[in-house]
């Protein structure tokens, strides 16, 4: 039995229902149907309408089920992207999308700042053909987060026929997006919504849909199985081409029922009350720095300090105390912490991580 | 509470341990841990170790794990094809495999035979530029299957550096391949190896390594995160370069473990007994005859009656008694069944499907 509570910025701790509904898929051999069952239709069903609620997605969105974001940049590119992409690079995640883009063949520019500091949409200069411009609204790995009021002057600024993706990898459901100013917006299950990896949720609005039936259009190969107007064809009718993560699924489904009666906006409130709580500590603490320096720009759900102890001996030190944190991403990993505030993390253990952390490293 | 045993082409019946496995990995907390942790890593090394010794693999051979068999069709054109693959095709999935192709702009080429017939080696002309030759040693939509003494034949008819691709999606780790005959085999987690569905496993040989590299330093693309380089890399440290499906992955390792205990060689001589209890009782029937006349193109794993009684009769029928066979794919719906015939259905739930078909349609 593992008793330690994960606040790792995901992989992370489980949804506390989570063990419950495994079970019962387990008892009810969910992974034993078939994907083109009716069982399953209504489990697909099930998890894009609790979603859609969720986050108040509007009727013009479509919900996409692949394996991972890593997946999802790749299709992103394939799928809206004939020539050209451009990106706000600020740490490990945004840098791997543009270099995606690269592989892929296409011409990919960027506007890169140090790791950790935040953009000003007002000094960016967004290149005149970038056909997709990839925000990051929250830098899983340096905890730098771009407001929403920034995001929402891209469309401004972007050509007509520009599309804007919004990396929320780590942060959804918190952010609360103006779906009439993005057009597509992607996050992982195993970040804030408490599930075990092998998910990742794709949302795209028709002027997604429209460019890669445009580029498929021209003889132009978009990929495959999992192109948007193959997934397309399959989630209208709540399947995916392949044999989906039906165990995710299914799970996705009961945690983001319980999400809504619990709320969204209780969500949200909860997550900056905790995300202050942290921040608080972490301004105070001898050995702590908070490493976004700009208070708008601090990530509420992935929180990074730069530690004058070694990371690894923070780790430690916690280890007997069943309480398990990030070490820094990448170069960073001995010179910074890293604090996953999710859903899943309640009040009173961010509480009991703060105090101990006070007590252990001052 | 399911108390239905699913003999479903996949998903299908779990491996019997799966639930106390899932259980444990709950405890355990799997689903929180690192994917870049040494507890990861020690699980990726146990599920790559046990499907090594299971599958008799040469140390020139490479596990890689990935999302689906769709996505491994992907991989393997994106990868190890620069202008022409070439596929057997006589189902639904070898027709996807081609199709894959042409959809990723190679030029496709076929040799069709109706749906649910065989192939001789002798009798097929391999276009002598074709970089891939596509196999279909289990056609889980047909129940055709290529014997692997014809499979060997293809090695001394191919160029020299055309690359044998085996699907054995539904039927590994049941055929003895002759590895140095062939060059990469893929296959699904929840067809004979009883999990939850959400990973494919690509095994392949240093010849499409070099293939991929040969490509790659061309300049040519061979994809992003899931080429095989990228793959190799972190699988080098027991790793996958997105987070992937941990849970599957754990799984993995615990049956392979078990497959391994029971011995490849009594689960291959099981899975002969109960494929010839379902044979001879289809043989007999009033109303089902065996679908693939030729005896040696017979699939042992997925066994595929034409049927007199539409199939959601008899489907019907059974389910009283709480046992679950397959519909006939795609335009095959009504007129033909199938059954799975994996490792974890128990040579006594065979018998008793076969008794109370018996009973039920004669």
């Amino acid at each position: 039995m593992n008793n330690k509570v994960y606040f790792t910025p995901g992989p992370s701790e489980l949804y506390p229902t989570v063990p419950q509904h495994m079970q019962a898929a387990m008892a009810n051999k969910i992974g034993s149907i078939s994907h083109r069952s009716q069982q399953f239709k209504d489990i697909y069903a099930h998890a894009e309408k609790g979603l859609r609620e969720l986050l108040q997605l509007p009727q013009n969105w479509e919900i996409l089920f692949l394996a991972s974001a890593n997946e999802i940049w790749e299709r992103a590119i394939q799928n809206c992207v004939e020539k050209e992409s451009f990106h706000l690079v600020n740490g490990s995640f945004s840098k791997r999308f543009f270099q995606i883009s690269e592989e892929l063949g296409r011409k990919a520019t960027k506007h890169e700042v140090p790791f950790g500091e935040g953009f000003q949409a007002d000094n960016i200069n967004i290149p005149a053909l970038a056909e997709l411009i990839a925000l990051v609204q929250n830098e899983t790995s340096s905890g730098a987060s771009l407001p929403v009021a920034e995001i929402n002057k891209f469309r401004a600024k972007a050509g007509a026929d520009a599309l804007i993706f919004v990396d929320a990898v780590s942060s959804m459901p918190h952010p609360a997006f103006d779906y009439n100013l993005v057009d597509s917006i992607y996050f992982s299950v195993q970040k804030c919504f408490g599930l075990p990896a092998g998910l990742g949720v794709w949302l795209v609005n028709e002027r997604c849909i429209a460019k890669a039936e445009a580029l498929q259009a021209k003889g132009f190969s978009i990929g495959s199985y999992h192109s948007i107007p193959s997934l397309l064809s399959k989630a209208k009718t709540f399947q995916n081409p392949e044999t989906p993560n039906v165990l995710n699924i299914y799970l996705l489904g009961h945690v983001a029922e319980e999400m809504n009666k619990k709320g969204i906006q209780t969500i949200r409130e909860e997550t900056e009350t905790k995300a202050q709580l942290i921040y608080d500590y972490l301004a105070a603490s001898q050995n702590f720095d908070i490493a976004m320096q700009e208070p708008g720009h601090r990530s509420v759900t992935t929180i990074i300090a730069n530690t004058k102890i070694p990371a690894s001996e923070v780790i430690k030190k916690l280890t007997p105390f069943d309480m398990v944190i990030g070490s820094g991403y990448g170069n960073y990993k001995e010179t910074q912490i890293r604090i996953a505030n999710f859903p899943t993390h309640s009040v009173s253990q961010v509480q009991a991580l703060v105090y101990k952390l006070k007590e252990l490293i001052g």
